[in-house]
């Protein structure tokens, strides 16, 4: 059949553990799509708005850690993939992207949905390639089954992200009515195993002495999946030598009990000496983005002798800037190498505990004035989502959106107890626009439920997500709907401009309550305390419906509250 | 104050003629939201959606025939933007789109909202910049006023596009609580006015000289903006030379009585030999695309000798594979240019005017024919379409969705009784993705009413449109509802998949209803043939309320229609 290099494509993804494909609807893109839902090991699952689409691959592709196949047809759908591509891209999600399009030599010439899609997502994927359009010499099927190998390798190969391939495709898109769509027994696949590489005995050996040369060692943990046998590892690695691991909630660290979870309100808080006594002299880095604004702000005016970033990015991500090593392995593999260091005993060892303690001490203080902010139980955004953190205590993926739910999230913290949740969150781009798709894309794939927390602007922005015809009965919501964006409330610039504010603080109207009744979600309205508790069981019961709580403040409430929880705060610390 | 030269961009802007600003919520672009909001001749208006807000700019740039400025801050933002620029690009809409950035030394570096902007809309713009993000330095403030001002002009000259500028701002981005946002009184403008470009004598000369030489002579009218002049000389050469124009719904041209309208039926169901008397030994054309698949073929396959493409775009869009001479300079120019060359009298004459009536008499035919189908109203959305078409008497902006409202429309054909009616079609791109904001954006400004007929893919894809706090109640909604892409049972592949056709033929299963309960909308439901009078002059009644009407069917039904239709016409051409 004149198509079965197309169709193959579906067998090579199969055979190198592709498991979802997302398929948009459209024409052009038919032989893309034939051959992925005939795939007998490939679950394909379509959506009609593609900004959406690609957002629920990114979530699918979270779950399996494997690329999602994301197929459009020809036109301005590729450019609705383009924001999830760039979140893929800087959160190094695994993605395929499959964009059909019409032959090359139609391209400009007013014939039909063309766009000029050679290279349309430009420096947000890993790789882009077009196949060739023809199928008549041995060549070009090479051509065709290289580039789907070396795709689907870039994509895995750390650090992971989308890869595009554009497919252009002639007419005719469908196979005639005898046809069936079958796939080539014998395909070839390119292998490309993923090396964990080792530091050599040399190299090893000199960090190993570096890192005994320095007794104040801090080790901080930017976002990262959730991964127990680094955490593992890490937690050893702290607990033996004594050295402070700073973890966000998006580290996903917090079975680590000594973890320092509570850096952001710490670091605003702390008075210049003790912030003094905090610096390290050796900053180990792993993972992506932090969060905290305080402390990007501590590492980079308390500049450690030494700081190595442990990254396997090919450029350099210098956030602190006081990079002085690269150390490109994966930092499980790191920590274990470093670990066979003699651990240095008497003076140097309680120096390195002292440091260790110092951090410790401020952590407990800090988490111990935040847990007490809680007593008194209202109804404001902040107290719901640490009602429902202190209720996660089962196996579950908690989605956080930008902008204010993963701060009140930070801020509140994980701990053990929380050990079986999955912290997930969009801060590749930090973009408020596929939050919701994102959480969907994993919990229809997840044994366990997904909990998403997100304020109105994030959750309306993305309403398509529920646009589609899947059951999404293990996905749970809860909706911050302060009715516009508070967190411009919150930063000083757009607070004192009076009128003008509107253009900052989005004044929306909307409710969750419309999008229940619209897609026969049950919702839950958060509006009395004393309902609190049940309606917190009945959100987290797992009974086939589809649940969406919503707690109604505005901006004013919302940024009262944070500036209460500021004052309770340094009140705390001065007593 | 430091900021002075990005406040001064909206004064630079304002006296060059832009009137509206589309602003998106963000802080990283608060000096630019800031210039725009104080400027006293620019309208702002601010949207959330960023995929939306672009389109609503489009809309509100097809209005003003002046470029709109589009404002959103660092990170995913911009590439929301993308599927509208990718339409503004491809409809030749003016655009200035100012994405606010971090300075360029922290992209990269893990450190908030970016992504790599510079360049970001690849080729889907005209001209791309990026400021400087220091302003202590001369040169650098000349830097400024130059892009701007260049900028606009790019966006202005033919053929006319969308230009980006990416701003990195610094911060502080907020003025000082005592500092006013003004404007420099003194600044610089660079006028470029627009050419009129006309043919030398000479050239002038050999093309009447060629005209004359050809008995069948054809204009084609490919998309194009409600401009009366070009119209009025159209016609009047047409007349006078009895040379038919074939122009489409999206040519804006049915106010010329003698227009061939229904040229995709008319080739659709001609025998060979009538083609072949229709073929045109001199084929001009202007516009953007066509509509039509079987003039795109009858044109192909019917080669004339001379093909004279009248463009101003840069590269060669040989939509017919004819083209022979691309003449630069505007339509209107060229045709009142060509009318000069004396008109040949007797038997030259007269063979010019036997291929007019041959096309005259098929138009004619079809226009009958087309016109006798809907003598027993029914319920289709053909119907519905044809029935609203017959009332848009009035001064109005109708906007025609893809892909099978603008079919519908366009088999249906307007006439000197839609003489007021400025036709509006994202054949840019021919997306789905962003009909309604489109619509939207005119009707925010426009003096007439906004009439929109819309599927329900497209209504839905595209309804955060209505997520904004303006008021709407100049727009009409049509909704033809068939709950799914109801174009795919139409073409054959699909048709023929069974149980696949799930995965083209989309199955949706919303209601218009919702959205009229949440936003406050009129909801009107044509489901009884004895209310469609009433309520189609409900519908067209300007009262102060926002009103959608919607027509369900399914997509079984809606091709039954066309596949009566299609009997119908064919009956009618064989007897």
């Amino acid at each position: 059949m004149r198509l079965q290099p197309i169709f193959d494509i579906a067998e090579i993804c199969a055979q190198k553990g592709v498991q979802n494909a997302v398929l948009c609807p459209g024409s052009r893109s038919a032989p893309l799509t034939l051959a992925f839902v005939n795939h007998p090991d490939i679950q394909t699952r379509t959506f009609s708005d593609e900004r959406s689409a690609a957002f629920v691959a990114n979530g699918m592709s979270l779950e399996t850690q494997t690329p999602t196949a994301l197929v459009c047809t020809s036109g301005s759908a590729a450019y609705n993939f383009a924001p999830a591509v760039a979140e893929a891209y800087f959160q190094q999600i695994p993605l395929l992207v499959f964009t059909a399009d019409r032959p090359r030599e139609w391209i400009d010439q007013y014939d039909g949905q063309t766009i000029r899609q050679f290279e349309i997502f430009g420096k947000h994927v890993k790789q882009s390639f077009e196949l060739p359009q023809e199928y008549d010499h041995d060549d070009l099927l090479w051509q065709i089954n290289r580039i789907v190998n070396d795709a689907i390798n870039i994509a895995t190969s750390y650090p992971q992200g989308p890869v595009h391939i554009n497919v252009p495709l002639r007419e005719p898109l469908y196979p005639k009515a005898n046809e069936k769509v079958a796939f080539s027994k014998e395909i070839r696949v390119v292998n490309k195993p993923r090396i964990n590489a080792l530091l050599d005995v040399p190299t090893a050996t000199s960090f190993q002495q570096r890192f005994l040369s320095h007794t104040k060692v801090l080790i901080v943990v930017g976002q990262t999946e959730f991964d127990s046998s680094l955490t593992e590892i890490l937690q050893a690695f702290s607990k033996s030598r004594h050295v402070p691991v700073v973890a966000e909630i998006i580290s996903n660290q917090h079975v680590i009990e000594e973890a320092i979870t509570h850096a952001d309100i710490l670091l605003t808080h702390s008075a210049a000496d003790v912030k003094k006594s905090l610096q390290p002299e050796l900053l180990i880095t792993i993972g992506k983005s932090v969060l905290s604004k305080s402390l990007k702000q501590f590492l980079r005016t308390h500049t450690p002798k030494e700081h190595w970033v442990i990254s396997q990015d090919e450029k350099l991500a210098d956030t602190f800037k006081s990079a002085t090593e690269v150390i490109s392995i994966l930092p499980a593999q790191f920590f274990k190498q470093l670990n066979f260091s003699v651990q240095k005993s008497g003076f140097e060892a309680q120096k390195r505990e002292n440091y260790f303690r110092t951090w410790e001490a401020k952590e407990h203080q800090t988490a111990r004035a935040v847990s007490s902010f809680f007593k008194d139980f209202g109804l404001s955004e902040f107290n719901v989502v640490d009602l429902l953190l202190k209720n996660l205590t089962i196996p579950c993926n908690l989605h956080l959106a930008n902008s204010m739910p993963v701060r009140y999230a930070n801020a509140i913290g994980l701990t053990p107890l929380n050990k079986e949740v999955r912290v997930f969150c969009n801060r590749g781009t930090s973009g408020i626009d596929g939050a919701t798709s994102t959480a969907l894309g994993q919990s229809l794939i997840s044994d366990h439920p997904t909990v998403l927390i997100t304020g109105d602007m994030a959750f309306f922005y993305d309403r398509n997500a529920f646009w589609h015809n899947y059951p999404t009965d293990k996905l749970r919501i809860l909706v911050l709907n302060n009715h516009g964006g508070a967190i411009f409330s919150m930063i000083d610039g757009p607070a004192g401009l009076g009128e003008l504010k509107e253009y900052f603080v989005t004044n929306q109207k909307l409710s969750a309550r419309h999008i229940c009744s619209e897609f026969d979600f049950d919702y839950l309205k958060l509006d009395n305390t004393r309902k609190v508790k049940n309606l917190m069981k009945d959100f987290l019961q797992m009974d086939g419906r589809t649940k969406i709580m919503e707690v109604e403040t505005d901006a004013v409430s919302a940024k009262q509250t944070m500036d209460q929880f500021k004052q309770h705060i340094k009140k705390s610390y001065e007593s």
